[in-house]
């Protein structure tokens, strides 16, 4: 029988200065325990991302220091990490209500490392307005991260806006065309407003870390 | 051998208002004038769509009274149907300028048929100020025929922003996802606008042919 | 964590003439019951859709003045818009018995928004007679939807045989290469029936607001 | 290298009562004119499809006793084998001018059999009228294969008019979603015509086969 | 509300000789026997596919003279049709022990309309001599339906082989990429042996009818 | 007809800090030379992508001041804009020699921009030595673009080893699975790696402009 | 109906030297049960692959001699075969914990027929150091199997530092665009390092029995 | 502008035991003469694959030590490696004369690695007998590649009759659905005989490396 052992990638931090995620969707609960136990035996942070209710809370009753995070569907254990507020903060953005678990696993993502977070949910471009009257929120953000599901439009519609980057975030939100978010991906991929990034479908830790990325650049700067 | 002879439906004038369009990408220089013949021997109006400048210039040797639009990549043959103007006006808007060859074949087919039409061309979503500073050149139109292609967002745009129908016009412009007017599609038909009607790829004609339905639904009121 | 307040879209109504459509599928119980309430708070109309018996069975012990309809699987908020009647009635058409949910939503949104209704069941083009038979009642509509899984031949033959605007929505009722609504919804933009117009699979209420965007586009005359 | 002698399967007449094909469309003039001489060479029949007119015309230069068909694009060599007439006809039915090449393969496939054919073109399901006024015609049949690009509604409507057996042909004209083919094919595969056969997009000779099977099939009745 | 009358095809029956067949898959307990109810009334047979034990057994519970076919998942209402056995008998073949289901669904389809039926199961081309061992079982058929799932390749081989009619059915058995069947579909439309016919995925009673409709083709012969 | 005038968003410099890309593969010699003549009028610097050798030879011999750059297959007018070089440099990778010209496209966006760049091509990682042994040449880069046609590891690969934003572009490069870019695409998208963005497929100069994004956030940093 | 009985292909062994596997997971408790009793009569061995928890505790407490690998989820019947072990091991990676059922049914079905294995978990590319840290232990095997889930890049790097067979087994471990694991099978077959192969996704007895096919092919020297 | 300079892996052969191919589809005939100048500065062997007559044509006026191979569209340079002939010989195999191109790619490939090679053409499934007829020159075999076009059937049939490694090597040979070679690929990805191997779709070079890999995996066994 093969080893049931997992080895985690604990240089990860070190190397990219990124916390491990764990993707407990696939995990038991047993397996998710186990897990946590290892991270909290060498004090160090965790995220466990697609955890549902039921599995969370059987996870609270046996482990006392880890946190649920409902909206999001994560678990965390241990505190943030520290990041130097200057470096900017990021603005999620989501298009419709049901965008709102994957923009709550971004943002939390963003906070666990440190990140300085604001939203702005249900300002789809069905009614033009609702973004039209934020823009100013926008001013103040060094990146946006934008989820949309159903035809995607909303990063494109930013992206012409404003001259920070622009992360899509495609939502699997939707019927027909639209279920599995592949219509939001595809409109978010070939997007005429230059210079729109893209991740996978509902990879809200994705965005997350890729806009760390960016806010951490600045060391690599040429002074 | 199979009898080359054309069964053209020269009963759809009658039943549905519409002059028979026929497809000229797949046929010949001598098909296309066989057929433009029959037209001419019983004074019929004729449009033949997707002929390119060569295959056009051989045909206008042949055939005195043919036109040739060549934005459209149309030929016609007699004068427009006769409509009473009060019944509205079309707006055919593209988003840029990729799509002309679409529009202009929506637009020949619309005024062919006697309906009133306006173009505003080059309006994409990248650069919003476009659009809304337009807006109340769409107050005066009954209908709006949308071109796009890339990621199509503009049909949502302007179907959240005006109360009458709208026809989602995919173009096949674009390349990787985009290429072939896939995105674009199924954009439109994700829309989260509600009430956005959508057509084939490309398909100028039959966006034409439908906001002639809408245009003289007035007939099926119930005074 | 990102406030939980839902931003809806209340100036549609005045913008587009349309009322608020809630989709119901991924929303809890708690949820639905929250918007309705607020919904109800300013005495405005509402639509729920995809809303299945058990969650609409809490919902209506829970709050007093809203309504089900089962066969639509929606909910709704107080009493229709008012409309006048001689602008037109609209037809709903369904090829076979499973389509019957979708022709429902479409009915029932049409209804709410004040619209006059007709329906045609289980005329599928498999036993064609059935359609044939019943040619009649379609010179009464100013606009007809036509629900069709499986091939989706059926808003093919419709808009050959009438003059009248034709709505095609697909239906993701089948098995196989039909599954999901896919080959109904290909087969449908493919058409050789000039002017087909189309809408995602199952969308119902959608096919019905491009309806009503039809029947009112009479305001946009130019007398 | 590998040796480039083409190992014919001259059973196949022996064993399906079939002329074995050639697919001719990726083969040089070189390779067909081999192959061709071969045959003659054993006095058998023979059959190449997909042969464009360029091709034929150097392939007739070189080789006395071939003949070319040019509306199927195919070439034949021998003459037709015999077979009782008394086994009945196949109809080849095509809903528009386009679909004339792969019916005439199909057409020409069947006689090179010995099969009797009668051919019904241009009757598409956007003008029904042209169908339902020829329907004598299908009583006369056997088996009726039925060409059909776009959205290929034309065997489901015919498989609900008539009894005997319809193979679907499924033919690669159209664009947008239409191109290729496969919103036809998928069309068929989905059909509610209880019974409906199909076969590869635009494969003539396949369909041809598929009916002698059908008209020979009596030598397995239980007498 | 829609009336939720069912306007069955009542004229199938006489039209094209086959029984009404009711997709019993996304129909409730109530649904089903409301409609055996009706037919029962007019003492007509019926055939309703899909049905699982747990729907059946409620049904047959009501319902006192209907039948369950658990192997096949179809209820039936009635006494099979009488047919003429000496047009021969029909050789339902199936590759994998998963097969069976939708192998029972044709070949109690066929048997329902009168036709004489041969099974041979579990004779996949991955150990060919099973196949092979069986040739003269073929020779009796007067049609061979072959169920197929993973790569389908079983009726290529079968019609290399045999001259009948040979109906390819593909099966949605498989993982991966051949899960729901799409590659055996593919294989069988692809297929090098020529003038195989194909029908949808999982669709027992279609191939059941195309036989049907062969077998019955003999009273269009020319006599 | 449709006024063929170009609409320029030349607000986008303003907007955006962007030069207007003009996208040059459907537009015609004449319509190019057009457009940059209005942009010399209006002494605006531009970028014309897609441009094949045969079309800008016409174009160069026509207009004077523009200049071609054969790898990259763009034109450009007027000379780069100027930018802080402290902002740091973006390094451009390869994986192999048939993404150089995606590559050269990206490059050249950059330095029109003002924006320091450094290349590192064919380091794929069917040849894992050839990029541990350039390592250092990452560090030194603000910003990493990865172009990867066949399978597209080389960015999940890269963004394992550094913390700084990767860009994966995907190529059009290979051949059955791979032709076209589509494995490339989505092997990107579904990266193990934390982080990695993406952009569509061959489009050089949109990760260009992400990458110009990014380098000028700094700005919106909370001094 | 349909007899019951299984036909399994007791030959196999002999003629290919694989013990047959049957695959349970479409498979009810008694279907399993009876395979397994006439395995057991006739002193065979035999492999259910795809057997969950709660089938199998159900089919060990009916059979006694049948052993459960969780963590495969596979049953047995009888001991391995014997293989003469100087014919070399072979290697089973994978690259994250999700992977580990798929790799557990690969190294069961080796270590059925004889094989010696060797296991590598959790070596996935987003941490390259894990996978470099460990290469001698590659210098061991003869053949090596890697599991993927993702982007599925961790055979394409294996495959360009070995020189040993190498078997890419996509996993469907994912979400989004990689969810069923397609991108990882086709970022395999497009693998820039040469001579990698490829099995169907999640078909772990498929590249075991590759692997035994490789490793007995000694059998077929020239000696 | 990016340099130029090619970065070829000279290691490979070292590595892989491979020499370096290079895919010259893409590449001017300028590039592949400067990349074939400098292997022979440095006598090493080369292999351009996917060159035409016309291009070959060029270079070989060019480069005298360059020799081409018409029927596989390849050049070489240098003489084959040498190989211990006691390893055993690899079985090209084809089903149709359309994939003699691909197998003859993969027929040099091998040669030029040294290994003793085979060839068996035209033995389609469509005639199984031709395929019966030829089983003992398997026998002599110790690995089989086999290259299917259409459906694809043959490395399937194959793989259930021979105990050898099989590799399945699919060829965009076809039309409708199977032109592109897609249905072949799913095929033989989807076979139900255990253990066939898969490349990517014309991959012939591929094929040959993977039976490379196999035939020299000698050197790891055990002893």
């Amino acid at each position: 029988m093969i080893e049931k052992e997992f080895k985690l990638d604990h240089e990860r931090l070190k190397r990219l200065g990124m916390v491990e995620a764990i993707w407990g969707q696939h995990k038991s609960y047993e397996q998710i325990c186990e897990i946590l136990r290892r991270f909290q035996a060498t004090s160090q942070m965790a995220l466990v991302t697609r955890v549902d209710n039921k599995k969370a809370e059987k996870i609270l009753d046996t482990l006392e220091s880890v946190q649920y995070h409902s909206q999001a569907s994560c678990l965390t254990l241990g505190s943030p990490l520290d990041l130097d507020p200057s470096l900017g903060e990021v603005l999620v953005v989501s298009g419709g209500t049901s965008d709102v678990g994957v923009a709550a696993e971004a943002e939390l993502s963003l906070r666990m490392h440190g990140i300085q977070t604001d939203c702005l949910m249900d300002i789809g471009v069905a009614g033009l307005h609702r973004l039209l009257g934020k823009l100013e929120r926008f001013t103040k953000a060094r990146v946006v991260i934008v989820c949309a599901g159903m035809e995607g439009s909303l990063p494109t519609v930013i992206a012409g806006l404003i001259p920070q980057p622009v992360i899509g975030l495609p939502v699997s939100v939707g019927y027909g065309v639209s279920g599995g978010g592949n219509a939001s991906l595809l409109s978010m991929l070939s997007s005429c407003s230059p210079g729109l990034l893209v991740v996978n479908i509902d990879n809200g830790y994705g965005a997350a870390m890729a806009a760390l990325r960016i806010i951490k650049s600045d060391l690599f700067k040429k002074y």
